[in-house]
């Protein structure tokens, strides 16, 4: 078996199982395995501060060694690539690398150069896998089960990692997932529906994050009409069915796709999944390092 | 009794001497506390030396594990909030989180949405109170007491979270305390005297940082002409009351507020702040997390 | 004997040997000495990769605790200076101070004034002492000596602390050192050689990364055109001797003066110096902090 975590479409049912009952088992306060000696490199080549903090503790809370790149204050300013840092990295010999670029499926261009297991923490708009087990964590704590249950993505889906890599796992654990939102937005090879119908008729409401950042050049939509015409906000909220939750995440943008009363409101689940981030990343990191 | 340590005005005297004491002891060889297996969570959203690296060394001293937090590459950049960010911090379940932010009393915002015990390391132009039990223990250790010392902090003091923090505890122990520099820079709720009289009649003389950043663009006052109105220099340093002491919280501009040959001359105190600093911080980490 | 690192200058061959030795046998499987309760503060003022991340490497497998200084987000925003910053740094009592520093010679400010032991990550264009202790270690493990070799460093002499630091101690151990490259880039006290008889002569060819922030913007000579003149290509290394090998500092400029393809041929040597790194760099943090 691999010690990677590239994408969970390379991982079995079962191994994906395996990982949220692991997982969920340290939320449920079984003792953290104990990784003291084994030391991780984490690599962030974006900016992170949920997935990249939420691995530093939970490779601290289990004893390993953590040494985190800065690539702001590295060799990177004097022109060396990616692939050269990782490399560097990998001849330290630690016990993993995890890695976040802003390249689709970079680590094939690692694989046969690395001797390290390798943890994707995102990939460009591929993947998300951790984010992905802790949405399935958070889903299945709530429910109890997967299969049959929908879940509707809205808003920046062509951007997202998260909802590529949402989109596939919940498909293949039987879950019905469309993705709603502005026409410009949507991904045409994924399945898609109108906001207010597909709300009113999911168990999983999860908003995505605008990036501001490559649409407001452009202010396609303002902020406000974004929130009225695709947003969470209380009123639609309202109009979900009984024990259906809201996830994002995140993070988000208050009053953009999701309104500020919302974050914290009663369907919330937004913070119970970073807390679970921590308990999927030392099962995923446990996996990574144990022989 | 919480365990947060907000504002020095939130503890009592008795408090206030055990901390003091406990870092005494520390630096007398007494045994470091071992708090292996406890996390804390540093997050310096403004710029900052020895508070920042003493929290981390007390905690690394006391086997803490140390998560820190850096701003430039976090989801800061994606206009993630001050409050958001905590929050996620909050989520991965730490045992403490020590917090640096620009506004003051920023802790007042968090307080009934946050479950680890928060540790000021400065708010605004409010408090610092780590900062101000490192003054108060050195003082104790140069004097044996602190009832009935007269204090003199000089220049910016409407700017400065030591200035505010220090007027107040220092006059609940008894101390006099005044202050002195341009009138532009003074706070007109606190006691001020003329530069030269106060210096003359001091047990403890402590220029402050003249905050270059926010004054330069207005050149009020150039550096020279600064340091000979109000700075201390080794002519000031001559006309001090014997057995006076000289302390600075420090970052200091040389040649400003402070001549070059004063900062270690024989008066000065400075670097044994510093070195109390971490003994400081090692009595308020262990009692924020230990039961 | 000093626990300081500064320059190999001061080291005699025995303690240099030592050195070596030791580092090897760490590669070879011997245990990691445990240094646990130990403290290092990394203080890299100029960039880095390869250095500073296998010093905390080093580090962490020898189970110190290691603080990381950030320049960007530290006072030195407030105009703190060097000395003042590593001064505090002197002051939290740490076991070792590693620091890189533009400025020649920096250490000899520093003396007489710090108590912690310093080890030279670089200090501007005058020593990188574990980086030369790095290539006689990997040429050491490929010639079992080092005695009547020959070395051609080819480039950017004049500003490499690397070829500086190289140059002196590889003559003390009786090696034959020369270098090549634009008339421009060399340093006049050092031996030179034209490039094409010195590659086809040497048991060790070692280009150095061109300094393209520096030179770009004259662009005295292109890339392509510093390639074929000056850099190693694959027609290059065809000419090198039977047995002899490449190495390289690091980082590198692909196709400047290393072809992309020459990197991980099978004369390079350039991850095998790496891994040597985390040896290297464990030795000499042993022989800094331990009594």
């Amino acid at each position: 078996m691999s010690r990677n975590l590239l994408t969970l479409d390379l991982l079995s049912p079962g191994e994906i199982h395996c990982l949220l009952e692991e997982a969920d088992s340290y939320r449920c306060g079984a003792a953290f395995p104990n990784l003291s000696g084994k030391v991780a490199c984490n690599l962030f080549f974006e900016a992170s501060t949920r997935t990249q903090y939420s691995f530093c503790v939970a490779q601290e809370k289990m004893r390993m060694r953590v040494v985190t790149f800065h690539p702001e204050t590295s060799s990177l300013c004097k022109n060396e690539s990616f692939y050269d840092t990782v490399k560097v990295f990998d001849s330290f010999r630690p016990d993993a690398l995890v890695i976040r670029h802003a390249e689709n499926a970079y680590y094939n261009r690692l694989l046969s150069y690395v001797r390290a297991p390798i943890v994707n923490g995102g990939d460009g708009t591929g993947d998300h896998p951790t984010q992905s087990l802790i949405d399935l964590l958070t889903i299945h704590q709530e429910f109890g089960r997967l299969d049959g249950l929908k879940v509707t993505m809205i808003g920046d889906i062509r951007h997202s990692r998260v909802a590529h890599s949402n989109y596939r796992i919940m498909r293949r654990f039987g879950m019905d997932v469309v993705t709603a939102g502005p026409d410009e937005y949507l991904d045409t090879e994924l399945l898609t529906e109108a906001v207010d119908s597909a709300v009113a008729t999911s168990d999983i409401v999860m908003p995505l994050r605008v990036q501001l950042e490559r649409h407001a050049a452009k202010s396609e939509i303002s902020a406000s009409s974004y929130l009225s015409r695709y947003g969470i906000t209380m009123e639609r909220i309202g109009k979900m069915k009984p024990g259906a939750v809201l996830m994002h995440p995140a993070p988000f943008n208050r009053d953009v796709e999701i309104a500020d009363e919302v974050v914290e409101c009663e369907r919330s689940r937004i913070f119970k999944q970073m807390e679970n981030g921590v308990f999927i990343r030392m099962a995923v990191m446990r996996r990574a390092v144990e022989s």
